[in-house]
């Protein structure tokens, strides 16, 4: 990893120097879902896998979407195609995907019983082919960029196991969180040793950045997501510091805690489109990378539009390292993909 | 008004004092959406109704479903009942609820053509059933708590406009806002002197306090904010401001942007839950008051937790006048009326 950093910036390790803070050639850019609906080639083996979850399993199926973005654009990173409920669907909830409706678990958990039977799941037997995947991508990138491996934060795993599936109220869990305080905190332990032990195999396998996505940290209210985000946020950057590892967490919505998730050990964090990068780059002092921010839908404007937008967005970071350039949330399926090539051009000239 | 606010404070006044930071007996309270389908008392109205724009048109059912929350509950104000998307509607947009999936507009807004072709929708005529709900409703109330009058924010109206209805991708008015700006600004136009006409008549005919919903100022980067958003409810606020009328100005999600809706003339701003209040007043200077900001899910957990979540919030607020407490959020169908209550006695207790 040291040496990867070390050498000249380019599209080999530029993502990771500015993961690190180090000047690079140009801004690095990967897009959140960028291996996904938008591409004509990722329908046809999302097809041939015949469901969501075979393609997810199959590390050979796995590693052809997650090259096809790679191969189509000049992209300064891949991330492993995976799903973050992997970890519960381990765990024996029975994960499906419903056309149309998004994920759901055979059996949410809705008790203290339920919780603790929960352990946590081997990465090397039950969930052997995300490593396996990992290794089978490596070998497919062969160094041309590098590889983000990833999970759910504990308390967004949390959310979907309670709820069994998306939510718009969250009803359960937080009924769980203000009534049985101490049911979920044995949760969030359980899940907090998995997503550990679960990244440590994805670094095992090759992954040379690691990102924790913590989708539904800005459904609390700050008092709560001091108590039951945050902490295991930290314990897992905090143990996955190893080799210089880059670690970037995005707690999404969560922008009024930027200055606390900046002490937490993480090298970079995922900033929604609702707060100025430059106003970001304050709350967070310079003291990590920042992940963002323009907002997906400015893949819908006209090219001319798309591209002043990337440049408002580049400008609002401003001068020196850290930025890597993303959206603010995953990319739409119904966008069209050549505006990926005009955003990704616009970034790097 | 004046003459309101100089007696002692009590139920017929502690939300207006409270709203220009004047001492209080007690804590004002109200829930957004206090008038709802989680009253069965609502439910037996709306049925009677047979549809939801029959209820919204009707000044006398209107008053029957806004007076049922002040019967049950020891609430410290009214809000008509009525929906954002009236505006619209007299525009000749077709507004029809569909069951389940929410509002959706016939002729949405797709074109500068016919964006050009909107008029003011005269609230005297067209939209009459309006201040004549407000007069019913402030002759049944007889003077037991004020009455506050609405309406969506201009960017909000312009996103359902456009839209059709509610929308999770926003392709539509973001590709009008970035490609063709000053479309979007002649609609904006349209849609603040309609809201401004419309809010006025509400006063004429005896709301006591005015609240504009800016519900999707969220959904916006800073930058498009300032350009699209601020401006018009800056202007409302301007020319709303009649005999001390109180405007409430509520922009959900724009948490970063409160330090400058602080000073477009607001009494009172409106906070979601994903930030504390104590830190919404130092953002705020206690330039304005705050009206908020409990989690909406706070009602499904016991009444015990419950009670304690409403102390944590008045705590966050701390010392001092200006604080009106309410959810961060619409009160949901499926809550217990009995927790309302709970809510209220914590808050006033």
């Amino acid at each position: 990893m040291i040496e990867l950093l070390n050498q000249p910036s380019g599209r080999h390790n530029r993502f990771l120097r500015a993961l690190k803070r180090m000047p690079v050639d140009t801004t690095p850019i990967w897009i959140m879902r960028q291996a996904g609906r938008y591409l004509p080639e990722y329908r046809a083996t999302r097809e041939k896998a015949g469901s969501f979850m075979n393609l997810c399993r199959s590390p050979e199926l796995a590693c052809e979407v997650t090259m096809q973005p790679i191969d189509r654009f000049d992209l300064d990173a891949a991330i492993l195609f995976s799903d973050i409920l992997t970890i519960p669907d381990g765990m024996g909830l029975g994960l499906d995907f419903v056309e149309g409706e998004g994920p759901r678990f055979a059996h949410p958990v809705r008790s203290a019983h339920a919780i603790d039977a929960l352990r946590v799941p081997d990465p090397q037997t039950t969930l052997r082919y995300v490593p396996d995947a990992v290794r089978t991508i490596r070998k497919a990138l062969d160094g041309r960029v590098p590889l983000i491996g990833f999970a759910g934060s504990p308390w967004t795993l949390a959310c979907y196991m309670v709820e069994g599936g998306p939510s718009e109220r969250f009803a359960y869990i937080k009924r769980l969180m203000w009534d049985q305080p101490d049911a979920l905190a044995r949760l969030l332990r359980v899940l907090t040793d998995s997503v550990r032990e679960y990244l440590l195999a994805q670094a095992d396998a090759g992954a040379q950045a690691l990102m924790i996505f913590d989708s539904w940290g800005g459904i609390l209210a700050p008092e709560d997501y001091r108590r039951f985000s945050l902490p295991s946020l930290a314990e897992l950057t905090a143990s996955l510091r190893r080799d210089d590892l880059p670690v970037i967490v995005f707690s999404r919505g969560a922008n009024t805690h930027l200055p606390e998730l900046s002490h937490i050990g993480a090298d970079a964090l995922g900033i929604d489109w609702s707060i100025g990068l430059g106003e970001a780059r304050r709350a967070t002092q310079d003291r990590v990378a920042l992940q963002g921010n323009l907002d997906p839908a400015a893949l819908y404007a006209s090219a001319d539009a798309l591209r002043c937008l990337a440049k408002r967005t580049l400008a609002d970071y401003g001068d020196g390292p850290g930025h890597i350039f993303n959206l603010g949330h995953g990319i739409t399926p119904d966008v069209n993909p050549e505006q990926v090539r005009v955003l990704v051009d616009a970034v790097h000239g």
